[in-house]
C-alpha cells in the first residue's frame, strides 16, 4: 500500500463514491470522480433513513453493528459537510416509530425488538396516548407503536447535492463519463473513460459504482458477480404542513412500509424489494401497495399531493453485507454492495477506504466487509446463492 | 352575422379551439389561435373516449343526443384530419365493455341500460365465455359485462398534435399568448394579448379556452361565472403487449373507473371528478383508488409500468351541457363547458360554430347549448347551482 499521497480515482459518484472522494480530499489526496451522471442512481431514489435498528434482521447482526458504527459518525459528518458545502443534509434526530398495524404484525416486530435489546438499542412501547401526542396523524387503530430514539434520517437528495459542493470545495475533479479499470500485471494503473476513450493514470482506484460494478472492465470476475441489483420502488408525496415529525416504519398485514418526513411537508414512502435484474420500471402494483399501506398508517396522506414515483437499484452481495476493501489487485479498492444501507453506511465506508489508502488500521468491523470473502473456497457457495435471484 | 369571410380569433388551443380553427380554415376563413401553451390543458390530460352511451346519465338526455350527433361525425373528422396532418387520431372502433364488478354495481348500470335502450343504442349482455373471448385480461369474477359496439375512442394526444399540424397546413396562425376580448359598444373588435400587450383586430372572436373562460376579460360576467372547474385525475400505465383491445368502463363497488387502451400497450386509467377550484394537484388517494379499481377489473395491470399521473380541469356548466353559440355581444362566440365530453363533442361543436360564423343554419340540437340560457330569468337559478361547488 502506498505511503506517499497517491492520486485516487473514484469510479461512481453516488453517496458512497462522493463521501469517499470528499473524505480522501479532506485528508490531502488528489481525487477524481468518474460518473456519467453524478448524484443520481440509487442515492437519488433513496429515502435517507439512518435506521440500523429499524433495518435490523435476524442473521444480519454484523450488518447491524456496522450500521451503529456509521450512525455514530453521522453528526460529525453532517457538521463537516455543512462547513464545506454551506448546507447540511437535514439530519433529523427525532427518532423513529415502529408501528405494527395488527396483532400478527406485532408478532413480527417482537423478533426485531429482541434483536435490538441484544444489541443494546433502547426502545420503548408507547401507550396510545403517548403515540398520539408524538404523531397525531397516526391512525389510532394501529396495534402497537414502539419508539426507537436512536434511528434518524437525512434528506438523501440534499445530502448528495451537499457532497457534490463539498467535493468541489475540496478540489475533487469530476469527469462525467463511465470509467473502466486499467490493470497491468496484477496492478491497477488507472482508468479508461468509456465515451472519451482516455486513459488516466492513478495510483489507487476505488470502484464505488453500486450495481455498475458488474459492468466494470478490469474488476476481477468473482467480484463483478458478487453484486446483484435489487430494485426499490419509492414514492414522494407532499402536504401543505408536515404530516409527521419523525420516521415511521410500519408492518401492515405482513408488508413493510416506511414514511420519512421532510421539514417542507414532503413524505418519502418506500419501498419495494424486487429481484428482476436491471429493470427500473415502477409497477402499478408498487404504487398501489405503497399508497395503500402508507394511507392505512397515516390516513390524512390520502389528501397529499402525489409528487413522484421512482425506482433505484440497490447493489446487494449474497450475504447482504457490503463489499469494502482491497480486491486482490494492487491499488484496486471496492466500496459497493451496500444494499439498503448506502446512506447510513457512507461515513463508515469512507473511513475504512481512507484508512486503507493511507495504510492505517481501519475502524473495527472492516474485516466483515472484506470483499475477498467471495474468492477461493469461501466463495464457493456463491453460485448457489446467485440462483435465488 | 357577417356575410363575407371574416377574420376569426380563436381564444384557446385545446381540442375545441383547434377543431374550431381547423374547421373554419378549411372553409376559407382567416384564423388565428391564441394560447400560451397550445394542445395542453384538459385535452392533454383526457383519455379520448368517444363514449356517449357510457357517459349517459339520467337527466342528461340532451347531452346524450349531442354526443351521438358528434360521434356520427368522428369517422369523417378522423379521415379529413389524416388527410391534412399526415396522421390520424388513432380512432378505434372495437366498441366498449361496460363492466359491473358486483351485483350492486349491476343495479347501477341497469339504469344506464334503460337509458341506452330508450335512446336506441344497442347493447348486449355477454356470457362469461363471450366476455373472456373478447378480453381475456378481464377478471373472471366480474358480475356482468355488457358490450356497446357504438362507443369508441381516439388517442387524445395524437389528436391534438394532428390538429396542430392540420391547422398549420391550413394556414392557421398561432400566437402563444393569453388573449382577452376587446369590445366596443357591445361589439367584439378583436383581442388583446396579455403578455405582449398587443391589440389585434378580428371580426369574430370565439372563446374556446375551457376553464380559462372565467378569467377572460371582455366576456360578459354572467358567462364568465357559468363555467366551473371540475378536476379529473388520470393515470397512464404501460404493458409490453396490449392488455385490452377495447375501452372498459367499470363500476367497482360504487366507484367508476375506465380503462382506454392504445395500440402500443399504454392504458389510460381514469378518472376522478373533484370540485376544488383551480387546484390541479394529483392526490395520493386518486392514484391509489384508480389503481385499486383498475387492477381489480384487469388484474394483470398490477405488473404494468406506472407511467404518469396527471390532472386536468374540465369546464362544467351548471347543467353540464356545453356552452356553444353567440353571447349577446356582437361578433363574440363561446365554445366551452364541455365538461367530460370535449374530445367527443369537438366535431359537432366546430360545425355549430362554423355555421354560426357563416350565418348558416347550425346542426340540430344547437339550441340546447345556447349559452344565453344563463342570462335573464332563465339564468336566475344559476346562483343556487353555483353554491353546490
Amino acid at each position: 500500500m502506498p505511503s506517499s499521497v497517491p492520486s485516487v480515482a473514484v469510479v461512481g459518484g453516488g453517496v458512497i463514491g462522493l463521501t469517499v472522494a470528499w473524505t480522501l480530499a479532506r485528508r490531502g489526496h488528489r481525487v477524481t470522480v468518474y460518473d456519467p451522471v453524478p448524484a443520481r442512481g440509487a442515492s437519488w431514489a433513496a429515502a435517507g433513513m439512518l435506521s440500523p435498528a429499524g433495518e435490523a434482521w435476524f442473521g444480519e447482526e454484523s450488518l447491524l453493528r456496522l450500521g451503529l458504527a456509521s450512525l455514530d459518525r453521522w453528526p460529525a459528518t453532517a457538521h463537516d459537510l455543512e462547513a464545506d458545502a454551506g448546507w447540511g443534509p437535514e439530519l433529523r434526530s427525532e427518532g423513529t416509530l415502529l408501528v405494527a398495524a395488527t396483532d400478527d404484525d406485532a408478532g413480527t416486530q417482537a423478533r426485531l425488538h429482541a434483536l435490538m435489546a441484544s444489541a443494546g438499542i433502547t426502545h420503548r412501547l408507547l401507550s396510545r396516548r403517548e403515540a398520539r401526542a408524538l404523531e397525531p396523524a397516526l391512525h389510532p387503530g394501529m396495534h402497537s407503536v414502539t419508539e426507537v430514539l436512536s434511528d434518524h434520517s437525512v434528506n438523501n437528495r440534499t445530502l448528495v447535492a451537499a457532497l457534490l459542493a463539498a467535493c468541489a470545495r475540496r478540489a475533487v475533479a469530476f469527469v462525467e463519463d463511465t470509467a473502466d479499470v486499467m490493470t497491468d500485471t496484477g496492478t491497477a494503473t488507472g482508468v479508461r473513460t468509456r465515451r472519451a476513450g482516455r486513459h488516466r493514470r492513478h495510483e489507487v482506484v476505488v470502484v464505488a459504482n453500486g450495481v455498475g460494478l458488474a459492468d466494470t472492465a478490469g474488476v476481477p470476475g468473482w467480484l463483478r458477480t458478487a453484486v446483484r441489483p435489487v430494485k426499490g420502488e419509492i414514492l414522494r408525496v407532499r402536504t401543505d404542513r408536515p404530516a409527521l415529525q419523525r420516521t415511521v416504519r410500519a408492518d401492515v398485514r405482513g408488508r413493510a412500509v416506511y414514511l420519512v418526513p421532510r421539514a417542507d411537508g414532503e413524505v418519502v414512502v418506500g419501498a419495494t424489494s424486487v429481484e428482476r435484474g436491471y429493470d427500473t420500471a415502477v409497477t402499478a402494483e408498487a404504487v398501489h401497495d405503497l399508497l395503500h399501506d402508507a394511507t392505512e398508517v397515516v390516513p390524512e396522506l390520502r389528501d397529499a399531493t402525489f409528487v413522484e414515483a421512482t425506482a433505484g437499484l440497490r447493489p446487494a452481495a449474497p450475504d447482504h453485507v457490503p463489499l469494502v476493501g482491497w480486491t486482490g489487485v494492487d491499488g484496486l479498492l471496492v466500496a459497493s454492495g451496500h444494499h439498503r444501507g448506502g446512506i447510513l453506511l457512507a461515513p463508515w465506508t469512507a473511513d475504512v477506504v481512507a484508512a486503507l489508502v493511507a495504510g492505517d488500521e481501519p475502524p473495527a468491523g472492516w474485516d466483515t466487509t472484506d470483499p475477498r470473502r467471495f474468492t477461493g473456497p469461501a466463495g464457493a457457495g456463491l453460485a448457489d446463492l446467485q440462483e435465488t435471484r
